[in-house]
């Protein structure tokens, strides 16, 4: 098979691998149907994050169950499922409690599983699927064609962005500010939408992603950053921060920001991968009782409730994508997405 | 009157200073039952925070209304009221949710008021009790005077050990551990058994706080730091961390053992006030989806929970004050808090 493979700083390169076969009875072999770039990959691909080896990329995808091992009766060849981009039990402890990417036995695409083997990523044709029962999540049937997008997001993006809402307490009623307007911000908007936010504004700069926030139903936008943005919140939530603010970025200053829109005793629901060592003022917090939860999205424990929303149509986060791209020229998605040519680029096989 | 003054790092005098009087109709004057010291006083007295100026110390106390202002209208001359450490409206939005210390117009006891005109410190006979309708909690009759050093922690320590359990989400069943053996981290103690924690582990190497920590119901004792006292925690808590975490303390050391003792998808509840820029690492925070809430305790919103069960003598937080004096000798109080040779020192006028 074929696969995308990272090299150096944007030198990602689509070669030949060994076609993957059930090694463990726990395996299944999935046909890659869509998967795609996210934005956590783009750190990897500038170099931010190096490993040591060339290693496969990617860790979203939908597909087709080609193969399964012995020992994963919840699933048989045929099946269209969902690949979270962590890998988990479904056994342990914390996947019983919901929290996947804690698994006791978690297992990441494209790096070395426990015993050294290394795990494939999910830009390739096929992926060997390593604890498949507890991973893979199945569609009741074969979806429709134009539903795959809508699926595809909820390996990551919409699973991250319903993470951050869930995180900052969004309900019915709420007010909510969403910093950062990559698909993980934009599906955020989504996101607390659904859950019934009275109030979502958007911070984005970008024409074409302001278009889909308010596609998503942000009910506002604010285009200023730093005190400006802060201030512009204050101004429309009567002189009070943001109930919620889920912030979906990973820098220091994206959580500044998110810590300049939240009012007194509000919370923060943080998603964005925190880059080199990123902290927290405790003092700003203290004062003010703030609350910070969020983390790693339990994508897995999500996918029950998220996905017949997809299913039924009331849920399409498809919007995301603005560019697809056969698999082959992975490496143009990367650089699409770098210069912000694209939000989010999809690959077909 | 006399009350007591803060001049420089270890120089607390106990001075003759103006009589309160009615200076606002929502001014109350408020004859001092009892004071006490705080673990915060001590940053104070050190020097850390030092203001520009001598100021009033102290911002704990019950009391006898001696006087109140034309606006005042829940409270009346001989009501015996909990002075909590922050001064609120009670009447604006963030009172009305129950964060009184976000209060609009909150003000604090030692420091100047939006006018510039210094607030009474507690460490004194008497005290102007600005927005006293909003601010002090009276009890139904005269409580019987065994129990006014219970009530006295009320107006911070227990609210704040109270304000840290609540904060970590502490409830039947669940598994805790504190972070801090003073004043606050024993009432967070007591708080955990109050809310119905299943264990709830204190970290202390100091046998006079063991037992008081014992006494108020701790399961376990930790006297190891850092990762001996993490591993302890675990080995305690089948391979664990604790599901909620009480940080009493405010340095970056003592946020990192919590940090280290709570276990993937737990709570830390912090009220220990951060020191120096103290900041919380975000990758471990987000690789285990840990969320951090708390923050300065709003005292007034917990008392109307907290003082029955203290009237009823099922609450009795009394037990962290192991050394009383007469108020004029305050500063022995410092020094005896300072050298550790008290835990928490009562003031008697």
């Amino acid at each position: 098979m074929y696969a995308a493979m990272w090299y150096a700083a944007g030198d990602i390169r689509w070669e030949q691998r060994p076609d993957p076969v059930i090694e463990e009875p726990t395996d299944a072999v999935v046909r890659i149907v869509a998967a795609c770039v996210c934005g956590s990959d783009l750190w990897t691909w500038r170099g931010a994050r190096p490993p040591a080896d060339p290693h496969p990329m990617g860790h979203e995808f939908v597909g087709v169950v080609e193969q399964t091992g012995a020992g994963v009766p919840g699933l048989a060849e045929g099946d269209f499922v969902i690949g979270p981009f962590s890998i988990s039990d479904g056994d342990c402890v914390y996947c019983r409690r919901g929290l996947t990417t804690s698994c006791r036995h978690a297992q990441w695409w494209g790096r070395p599983d426990p015993d050294g083997r290394m795990v494939d990523g999910a830009q390739g044709q096929y992926v060997r699927v390593p604890m498949a029962g507890g991973t893979l999540y199945a569609t009741p049937e074969l979806p429709e064609p134009a539903l795959i997008p809508a699926l595809l997001t909820l390996s990551d993006v919409m699973s991250t962005g319903h993470h951050a809402a869930v995180s900052a307490g969004v309900g019915p009623g709420t007010t909510v500010a969403v910093v950062g307007d990559g698909a993980v911000g934009l599906c955020a908007v989504l996101a607390s939408v659904r859950l019934g936010a009275e109030r979502v504004i958007a911070f984005s700069s970008h024409d074409d992603r302001q278009d889909v926030a308010t596609r998503f139903g942000a009910t506002d936008i604010i285009s200023e950053r730093g005190d400006d943005g802060a201030a512009a919140v204050r101004d429309l939530l009567a002189d009070q921060g943001a109930d919620c603010v889920l912030e979906c970025v990973g820098t220091e200053l994206s959580m500044d920001q998110a810590m300049a829109a939240v009012r007194p005793g509000g919370r923060i629901g943080y998603v964005g991968v925190p880059l080199g060592g990123a902290r927290l003022r405790l003092g700003t917090m203290f004062s003010n009782n703030i609350t910070v939860g969020g983390g790693v999205a339990p994508v897995r424990a999500y996918l029950p409730e998220l996905m017949p929303d997809v299913l039924a149509g009331d849920l399409d986060p498809s919007p995301v994508f603005d560019l697809q791209l056969p698999l082959d020229q992975v490496a143009d998605g990367y650089r699409a997405m770098d210069e912000r040519r694209s939000i989010k680029t999809l690959l077909w096989p």
